[in-house]
């Protein structure tokens, strides 16, 4: 008997050992592969297809600790899928009386799609909690730094002032995206059960005459919805968890590439809280939070490809379509989870530095607010005074390692201007306090 | 001066020549950064930051047929876009008194994020309606077809029967799903502006004090909702594009290797309505619409993968990030496109064999309700008898060339059985044609 | 302890219980993870930097089954990768005396890249022989069935006729194809040994003078070819196996398209030697080991396309792109290993069915060699003539359930012409025996 | 007719007014086209197959100008190729006489194929041109900067010193990687001639009796190799094209992320030489050719994933597959031909700036260097008392504003050591130059 526990993960640190492993494990597979079928047992029972002994007896025999799952999973390669011989070994511990009653009139992808919708609502709870953890610390983040002035960059580039604050909003309202497109998803997560072929034959020959009443009776054992089709090449909550997750790693992929950006021993402006450290190298403090996160979004994209490409399945079940998406959306879902769980830790303990970023707004000499200033001189000295004034200062700035302020200053046309407000960087944000205030409206 | 007609697209027969093709062209994409700075300059005259009459002068200047769109694309190289270049060339169109007025503000990602924007509205809405011609007439083939029996397949071989109105009424509802996420996608896309580094500063140093207003009357210009936050490196929107397309393209997928199967020369169960001939071969009727819808689902999940990798952007502006995502989302908006329209005529066309398909449903001697023989002989016979029997019987089956219906008939023990009703395959088709009917209820 | 075992794969049908898989487990890694830092003590002692006992005690030390894979794992979240947390245990295995030795002067990158190297030097052996019996196979199969006459099929629909022998010559092809990348790849992996930056200058600091010395003994040790460079983000060999395990899952997955459709219950020109069964369908026999394969064919691309992603590694080490190959690599490894297994299973096995291949033939009312028939009446009646009256005949061939052949030997003015010969479809197979022949030339 | 130009690319500044844009427009695939027409009937003249008229009436007709691509590309829509139609319009541009030896046997992927293999020798002789301008401009910058230290960094952060040599030598390596596989590939591309279901035997119907040396004949025509096989559906040529041209993008991606990187405002340790302006923010450099490579090396790797799915190609001509193949190949050799245009004049024109490296290295007040002190001062104060010391002269280095080497200086035990070697960052550089020298060793 194999113990319950998840793979190790050892070339996945941004997983290893997180709920989402767990849930995703062979194990937690195998659990819910069992669950769907007691569930299917109970379904039947309640509608008069099975004795309540049946259910009974099926329900107490479905633990994943009396399985052997390494077993299972090199005796599912003879008919391709571990559905299979767990009917065999399930149907031989409920014995003989009961055994008829295990996965009676059902087809293995009706228990193999129903196990991975149990698997998928667990894990989209665990990335949902992580998502609120990362949602809330971003929020505070936000508004604690409403008016922190940063330089705004641009293909690499300083271009104008922007606000931490207004940045922190940005990844919260994508984070927020993610959790609406998550929870939806979740949330219509539907059973499978079709029989054979999808058209609930056998169930009839076993007795059902009303066609949606037993999966419906099924769902609700298991809190799953109903499904108006049975679902078997209608891939339609696949390609949705795929769209989803791969938007959720993504969103957090921008936090991710952001934190890594503003950690390079250059900029500095942020910290994560606790880098990855060095014996050989005391100063290296790596942002390994937004690290493995960079890389979960990385590998995001082509896993959701793959869950795409599977829609396109022939017959009434495919031949290779479905049984990709097995291990690529366990995948998606742990790297999504694992994801998660590093980005509430990365946004708990981020640590922001206000004054290196107000340092660096100095770093072009000025030229960060020359867009405010063509605007704003304009009506003062005409369009093209003021261009040619602020072309030719800007030219001087770097070569003589001058602000622009102090070039300004020399000008005498400008003497009445307040060029201490016109070229202060943290007075050029803009509505970038608004706007963070605006969007920490949503909820 | 080049002409305002789309690429021709000789690699591409899936889209060559379709509305997608040109709504999608290198020239509407032109019009539509005309579009977007028009709108942009009235909606600054409807807030009071410019004269009407630059407003009319920039709208009346805005048609891409005055610029030379190779020229644009040669001079983005410069600076890695085409707004750039076009900035120039509209600001010359206006005239010295109103050009001032062109792209204040802006930056040029609100100008080209907009753009697309605008296409991807257009282009869906396309999408759309061949969908929904798709749609109705899968209705038609679903209701029309409620109890035409077919054999179901499953990992290539017979299973049970099913019908072919259950098989179409899966299809349908699989394009009903693709057009729910279409049209929530379509209906949300937001218009861009945030000005350099999404601060809006620019625009509040030409006098915005209020930062939703000039957003949302920009939006209104062009029928966009206004956007929440500027999303230059909050993606959302791009990603749900992303995720609908692959949807729809996946979808359509299904339906083409659907009949791509059943259109083979020796299944023959549909046929295309105007199969792609040879002449050197005339008996062939090539399913041309299915291959290359299929084609385009083949396509579609990569290009998808490349736009939810894009989500990862760095900074106010990714370096690359961005620009990888414009001909991806093109291909992704014209192959589903072209997809769409080869379903609509595919659909519509498709001709249907229901004796091929009751032929077909003898191919196994009779094994394909071999489930119901077992389901329903075990009450009589006991158990183990009804297993011991059907097995036995099936063995012989194919050697002698006999069906299992004549050897059960040979049965003693089941001569009070209603053989025929339990051996007719068409009468094993389960719930299919009430569970049609339900679906065909889904509008 | 955690046991020396690999990971059961109950998603995972393709590779569960394989070679590969026991190649490619976290047990696995984890000891060529030790195999490199015993290797790395060896070179160094071998070049007089380390103590000949400090080897033979970190070599003794250096076992799986010693370390707890785990613990291990979990603890790789701290800096982002397993070599930290065991190279602090090996540390302290080893001992006071001797530990010092213990990956002195390298990058965990140095072992990681380079256990990375010796699992997938020995996952890809695993993956030649399994070709090799591939080949040997299909070599038999295109042999034996050198004029085995069967319909060629082009877009699903009959063509011209082909012979089962070139397509079996065909698959070899592909098989030598990828038996030719592969092992180029295998043959050329490199160790990794670079030091914190790749500039080999923690080795200096200890002592080592000139700089190729040490990777080179280092490689030899572990029977990997020596680094041109510290390719730390040069990530050759990284791309090279994307690629040739994305072109061998792929030549694998022709196979099994091709015995897919042709194990379908309307074709059945082959048939895999087990099927996969079902008890309560006595008569499906399901192609597993194609659909397994097929499935495997899926997935690689994506994962390859990943690998590739990785390429643009920014820096001397990455925050993202090296952390996302691990696992993408070790499913590329697994999957394809495991399709290899299936394939070699899959040619073995494999039972074809002449008769049937001959029957279809006909399935076209001798349509089938009207291209023949184009080409060879045009000398003797004309090309217009030819040409009507062909187009004219095959219209009847259909509707009237005639041949061809006896349509036209109704025809007068074709008494003369040897339509047996004409007509026979076996008669029609081109340059396919010779083909065949030719290729199987090729060792 | 139009205009033999490619199409603007309005979307794709990476290759707009390229030669990789021309090599692979809509113009030169049609050109190629009538290429490989014209080389197939000149190749059956050589054999005797068709009179030296046809030959030369084929070849003087096959001029792209006198299509209509425009028409073919919708036309293209009935067969799903567009050489149905254009072999329909050869013909009657060659006129009554000749016209029937066009196309005469083959099967329209013999020419779809073999114009793809033309349109790919070209385009990637483009690659391999500009490969050789990056190499050689990089082997300046390597020897250039031989010895011009820097700092390393790894996940970000500063790790050890480097040379920006080193780091050239590195991108130059990756560059002769991506051409050693660009040109072997090229190299081998072969013809394709297979007639309509590869057995060649329409070409035995007119007469030919040798099955290799129509095909020989019709490769030597075009200066492409001549295939082994039909390879219809053996893709490797279009696989090996996918590897290779995935490696090219991530070869160029890499130098792209790291000039993106060493560009950043805060860093600027290189500048583009003609970075992208802003006219509002004259301080705004942008790396646009680097960014435009980045773009070209995101997307490279799903094509090439597209690419390498369609090996799994069903029968004699797979419905989909091939057809998926066309505009993704297309794309990846316009993204490649674009991206290396751009990596030339990237490369020659890359100011690098030695001064602002060197300040970068003090950066970490030193600690860059603690490496090398762990190494030498222990076996001068034992390995714990050398431990013991820096890591507590190093915890004060940050709060006290000092360098390590002021530190150190100030301990009595150090005082005969030489601590201005030891502390000297450009001193501990370890084997980079001698790997540089190395490096630039290969050609």
């Amino acid at each position: 008997m194999t113990a319950a526990v998840p793979e190790p993960g050892l070339l996945a640190p941004g997983w290893a050992g997180s709920p989402a492993a767990s849930a995703t494990s062979d194990t937690a597979y195998l659990q819910a592969l069992l669950d769907a079928e007691a569930a299917l047992t109970r379904a039947q029972a309640s509608r008069g297809l099975a004795p309540a002994e049946a259910a009974t007896a099926v329900t107490e025999a479905a633990h994943a600790d009396r399985f052997d799952v390494r077993s299972l999973a090199e005796r599912a390669r003879g008919g391709g899928n571990p559905v299979i011989p767990l009917v065999a070994d399930l149907t031989k511990a409920v014995g003989a009386e009961y055994g008829p009653y295990v996965h009676r009139g059902a087809t293995s992808q009706d228990i193999m799609d129903t196990a991975t919708m149990l698997v998928a609502t667990r894990a989209l709870g665990l990335v949902l909690a992580d998502l609120a953890r990362v949602e809330r610390a971003l929020a505070r983040l936000a508004a604690g730094h409403r008016d922190t002035a940063m330089p705004g960059r641009t293909l690499t580039q300083h271009a104008v002032p922007t606000t931490f604050g207004l940045k922190a909003a940005g990844w919260r309202s994508l984070v927020l995206d993610a959790r609406d497109r998550v929870a939806a998803v979740r949330d219509g997560l539907p059973a499978q059960l079709g029989g054979a072929a999808g058209t609930l034959a056998a169930f009839g020959a076993y007795g059902v005459s009303e066609p949606t009443a037993l999966p419906a009776a099924f769902a609700r054992e298991l809190g799953l919805r109903p499904p108006v089709l049975p679902w078997h090449t209608l891939r339609t909550p696949i390609a949705d968890l795929a769209g989803c997750l791969a938007f959720a790693a993504g969103a957090l992929g921008k936090i991710a590439v952001d934190v890594l950006t503003l950690s390079r021993t250059e900029i500095a402006e942020v910290t994560e809280s606790s880098g990855g450290g060095s014996s050989a190298m005391p100063h290296k403090a790596n942002p390994v939070r937004s690290t493995l996160i960079a890389a979960a979004a990385r590998r995001a994209p082509q896993l959701a490809a793959t869950l795409y490409g599977a829609l396109a399945a022939e017959d009434e079940r495919p031949a290779g379509a479905w049984h990709a998406e097995w291990e690529a959306l366990r995948d998606l879902l742990r790297l999504t989870g694992g994801a998660a769980r590093d980005a509430a830790e990365l946004a708990e303990g981020l640590r922001v530095h206000p004054d290196v970023m107000r340092e660096h707004l100095d770093l072009t000499h000025g030229l960060i607010v020359s867009e405010r200033l063509s605007a704003e001189l304009a009506p003062l000295l005409g369009r093209a005074r003021a261009k040619e004034l602020l072309t030719r200062l800007a030219g001087r700035t770097y070569p003589e390692g001058r602000s622009l302020a102090e070039l300004l200053a020399e000008e005498p046309e400008l003497k009445d201007v307040d060029l201490r407000e016109l070229t202060d960087p943290t007075h050029y944000t803009g509505s970038a306090g608004a706007l963070t205030d605006l969007s920490l409206e949503r909820r």
